[in-house]
């Protein structure tokens, strides 16, 4: 027990497994939607830096360390810091990824998601959706809890989108401080109109859904966790991994499964995370990384709001206390973690 | 006990999990050097269709079944059987792969091999040894027993070059009934005499052997292998394994690591296998897929020396044997496979 988790998570896994879904979408580039990367160029390298990051502390096919247009560095920081701690393995995994990370990792296939105001978004679904089914069904003999983090630019736009074509009256959490939620809403609204629906119009049809109005992370989410019956699933995201479950929801994809994110998601009161987790009936639990004890400010400023999630650091920050790791042994090892990461020479 | 694996395998694994390293290099593509695609230019796509196979059944980015020029089909299909019938998890494994296949692998990344007699063999051998270690460490954490096997048209060629750069005075299998020994020899001294060296040239940089002599199988499997400690290992193929074994001696790598190949190596008369495993000091094990007994030709042929080994057939026999699983069974259902393999349309 302890009071940086809550509720508790009554289960101890003997082999846990730490998956991370590496995608791309276009819709992230558009201008002032995503936080993950400097400049809308770099958010096709983010996924891959994080990767990089998270498996080596060497940042590699990125030109720089993936963080926020603020200075906040990326939240693969804790999350390395807490598999570090714990000895959790990762595994990154590429579901329509453009910029491929000089690690290994589980190739899943497919396209980087397009602007979902100007075309369908995601080309192939049912193809990532059963591939990444076989992948989980080979990982269910291997662990016996999976947790599954993405790191994907643009991603709570599309997640917006989808909960909207599923006919959820939601919102979504945001990596800036100060969530763009009007831009978000107006990208939305385009594409609806694009693809012709209004609210739930695709409520029937959860693939369509993803296909027209989301990105690739999200039929590799779903295959996976529905490859993964056996093994306890802890989704490990925001509201982005919230849509998921919808989508489950909507598909039937039956299984032990919860949701892991932070307590910066839960203080986000103009997302509605625990909103949809409740409609789709799953647990939910919610770790605090504590970053307000960091020593470099950059990081303390996650505990006001920027950032919040990504890369599973709700999750992996669960993970490690499972196996007694503190809250102040994840903040002083994040922060040992940022100053230690190799960068390319300039 | 059984009589058709010897010696008796002792141990029974709690987590199985077959690895296969996919690779290519040019090397195949000299005209009479390897059996496995009808075409030099077919080699290429020889790992990833055996790879389909596994996974699904299903050839999707090869135009045709992957076989021997004399109409023997892969032998994929009995690793399939064998792992259909044990309920073992595999993993396919990318490594210098230039067709890449359209089930979920794992990525480790390099380049194609090159023509040995031409130039340089492996480019960015210490890269993909290093990441290969990385994802060996993560499966050691998975598996208590990995079985590790390979799909690569010309390999047995490199494998020669590689064992006479370390001073091995040895000779190596074929997937020919006739094993082109003269043109393997020959391939070999020009690649020697291209890299200026004699017998045991590279004795005491067995990286730089494989840079020069090897193929990109050879640094991933002795990444894997390396990362694996704590794990049970067992390469499984014939003169390339052992030759990969051979390099691990060189490298010191230690371990809880054996070898298991078919019959039908330990028949091949033209090969030295247990010479060059003896000289290791690893533990080799044999086991008879028992083919005279497949209801269709080519299958039975195997029995007769075509084709032999390869995609980690022997291994994938002696772990299916483990669970229970008999000789009959395994020739039922490697002819199951082949009967109902879906190809693509021409």
């Amino acid at each position: 027990m302890s009071n940086w988790i809550y509720p508790d998570f009554e289960f101890k896994p003997k082999r846990p497994l730490f998956l991370c879904i590496m995608s791309n979408t276009d819709t992230g580039k558009i201008p002032g939607i995503s936080a993950a990367g400097t400049t809308p160029y770099l958010t096709d390298y983010t996924p891959g830096g994080d990767a990089e990051l998270v498996e080596t502390n060497k940042i590699m096919t990125m030109p720089e360390l993936p963080e926020a247009p603020g200075g906040s560095p990326t939240p693969a920081i804790v999350t390395k810091a807490a598999l570090n701690l714990s000895g959790i393995p990762s595994l990154f995994v590429a579901s329509g990824l453009r910029v491929k990370p000089a690690i290994p990792y589980m190739e899943i296939g497919g396209s980087p998601g397009h602007d979902i105001r100007k075309e369908s978004a995601v080309e192939g679904v049912e193809g990532i959706y059963q591939r990444a089914e076989l992948a989980g069904k080979k990982l269910a003999k291997l662990s016996d809890c999976v947790f599954i983090g993405e790191s994907i630019a643009g991603g709570t736009t599309t997640a917006l989108a989808v909960l909207k074509a599923l006919g959820y009256d939601a919102n979504v959490s945001s990596s800036f401080a100060t969530n763009p939620v009007e831009l978000k809403q107006k990208v939305v609204a385009e594409a609806m109109k694009r693809a012709g629906i209004s609210l739930g119009g695709f409520k029937n049809d959860p693939l369509r859904a993803v296909a027209e109005m989301g990105d690739p992370m999200m039929p590799c989410a779903l295959g996976l966790m529905k490859g993964l019956k056996g093994a306890k699933v802890v989704m490990s995201g925001g509201t982005q991994m919230a849509t998921v479950l919808a989508l489950a929801k909507a598909l039937d994809i039956e299984g032990d499964i919860c949701i892991a994110t932070t307590k910066y998601i839960d203080d986000d009161k103009s997302a509605s995370f625990r909103k949809i987790v409740e409609e789709t009936g799953r647990p939910y639990y919610f770790s605090d990384p504590g970053l307000e004890r960091s020593k470099i400010p950059p990081v303390q400023i996650y505990a006001q709001g920027y950032v919040k999630e990504g890369v599973g650091m709700g999750g992996a920050v669960l993970a490690a206390s499972l196996y007694g790791v503190t809250q102040a042994e994840i903040v002083e090892e994040a922060d040992r973690v940022l100053m230690t990461v190799e960068l390319p020479k300039k």
